[in-house]
């Protein structure tokens, strides 16, 4: 049986992801696959890229982080760091496979103020002195597939994306059924006091409500993009449906 | 056939290591082995500790470095980082097994000012703009075998080391000869112009001859730890021959 | 005349202040100040504290920031920097004025999520490769006086709070003058481009629409506390009105 | 009366300083200074142009330091790094007048190996756990004028050296009367005990022989420049004497 606050865990996630579905935005996401405007998708994919640069970065800087002489959540985060380098790069190629035209990364549309905020948290608990707190946040976003799974779906086949223009997606799903494994191992083996379980709790409601402002922010960008008065993501009406 | 700068490479290296072995000191290094007084080992693997345990956190520093968009340098950094992790302990625990009384990582004599100088060194190549660099020192402290393996031989034979005190060495043997092929392959990688290649050589250089460093105060401590006047490696004095 | 863009700024922070006197938290918070409760104020001076500890930590890393070679801004966040060092004590003195028994910093209760978000969004802006971005943050924070005099006016008459007990606001007061205008200076001298203005407009509105959600999770906190379902701020009980 | 472990300092800095003026090169270095060569000294301003690049961002960085919580200590960091701030373009001000042609930063000649240990270490004790060994440091550093007075004057009247040629030095020795007795109470202030003034000692003592080898590696540079085999130091051939 799951232990007690892996549960107590679980269930916070599926709350916050519930919350997710029922915002009132929601309707009109599908409303946009529907219309088949795979520029949402694009802003949001352009997001992705952004954390994705950051997140091998930061689990490097929590596995150097001398406030930790636990071998083992050392181990966690450098392995963990090793597996999700050059995930920006798959964000960037489904963009590309999907028509955006991006030689560089200089060509890539900035980072949002709530993808930016995401980034930094993430970032400063790694700094931090208690760097495990970081696993609140690694441990919902590395499996959010019971939870997307059939948005996921309605969005491939709404916006007839291709294999090759959501890799990022399908890559992580096979990647992080293993994360998440280890993260819940090494949670279980690092944390010890109810403190620590409830430092892992805030981390994990903190970040998932920010992943609810970016959600937010991408949705708001896309009608100013689909208005007209969007400049940072012009590059992607190439995508803008006839 | 070797590439041309990997053999400038080997051959500056061949000429400091014939430097190292032909110091001054050498022959009472030589004696000390055959005076069976475990303590100038001992003594440096106090700083192997010292540098081990900051070897994973330089190379995930590296990893992390803000200013490499580089994946596969990444990769590697990464990847070594998580390969040399735990090895501090590995030091450690040769200690005890010869009969330090180690109990936590406070009971670890200090870090001396010409190791320090080294960790410190290597951290800022990590850190810097140009992380690639803190290859120059990885590839020869990795793969030293070509040059030691008689002197641990003689080292170990005379000093009647068992193998539970040696695990250090040996385990890095076996691992290192992987990361000596993996230096060798990201350097070719990675170094383009000859500007690089020479920033390799004088990070090299400068490393190794900051080992001899190393070595000469070692020696100095010893003899201090031998003659009553060191406080520090007190704690080796359990070793010192009847 | 002011500066285009300061006058934009300028109306930038007003609309986003007006936002914040709207809040539908507003009367509440002037009802807590009638019944004399104490404890939301001090709770606000818990957060206070904590990000007055890290402000002076992230300007002198936006001064060592080796991404900048500007050296008239390196001179404003270092002599900046210096300006707010040790203001964190001078929140932790007013809680300890008002009857609050913190004798070392470890009975300071815990950052607050959104405290902690705004900490790590202005450090991850002192360390990423355009520190100026911070200004966004510190041109606002500094000058707040003209938006919260009333608000502190009635504050300090409604709690009947002694000199002793707001010394953080009113020191800040007399040193944020000289740092208002010291941040226009640079601000004026340092952005030559629209980009970089745009950057800060947004750093601005980011780091304001922050603090609403501080103040918000502030008076949950409050609520928590005087029904008794808070744990980490039981320590300002003490200032529980009769 | 001076302080007991000041006493024990200044008698350590002594020695050191009675050592370089001793070293088997100083003969030689005369010898340059009669031949009316300012190309040493430039080498030499090029060094100090780099380690003074980094002064004021290791102060920074021991300002920032969160292993410190003494908010007098920080102030000192603090103060100090602002008034070091700009000094490395006095450094490059000086070898402009002298006729060097530098236009930008790119164009000075490139950190030697022995500067670039002298950085790394001090920045190393700035971000370590203890940033008050950084102390033992910038003690010497500061207030090396009761030495070289007499060197600087035999310096500056034998290459004929106009005042603008030597800002780096005349102002230093203004401002650095200041930064010693700065450093002086911050010391007697902080260390409270044998251990802290060991490592103060032991940090003086390892950077004066740090300054050692780049005193030997800047009259190395100098053979090379002279017989035609350095690349590097080439742009100061302007400075050849007819």
């Amino acid at each position: 049986m799951k232990d007690i606050h892996l549960q107590k865990l679980d269930s916070l996630i599926s709350k916050e992801w519930q919350g997710i579905f029922n915002l009132k935005m929601a309707p009109k996401v599908y409303k946009i696959i529907k219309m088949k405007d795979k520029r949402l998708y694009a802003i949001y994919m352009t997001q992705v890229y952004h954390y994705a640069y950051y997140t091998p970065r930061s689990l490097a800087l929590a596995g150097a982080n001398l406030a930790n002489e636990d071998t083992r959540l050392m181990h966690h985060f450098l392995e963990h760091a090793l597996e999700e380098n050059g995930h920006d790069m798959m964000a960037f190629n489904d963009l590309k496979a999907m028509g955006v035209p991006l030689k560089t990364r200089e060509d890539m549309p900035a980072v949002l103020p709530s993808t930016e905020k995401m980034i930094a948290y993430v970032k400063h608990l790694s700094l931090s002195r208690e760097p495990y707190r970081s696993l609140g946040y690694h441990y919902w976003i590395e499996q959010p597939y019971e939870y997307i799974e059939q948005f996921m779906h309605s969005l491939c086949e709404g916006l007839h994306l291709e294999e090759s223009q959501f890799l990022f997606y399908k890559n992580h799903k096979r990647i992080d059924k293993k994360h998440g494994n280890d993260v819940q191992s090494i949670l279980l083996n690092y944390c010890k006091t109810e403190q620590q379980w409830e430092a892992i709790y805030q981390v994990t409601q903190t970040t998932l409500r920010q992943f609810v402002q970016m959600i937010i922010e991408i949705t708001e960008e896309y009608e100013k993009l689909k208005n007209g008065s969007s400049s940072q993501f012009r590059i992607l009406n190439v995508l803008k449906p006839e």
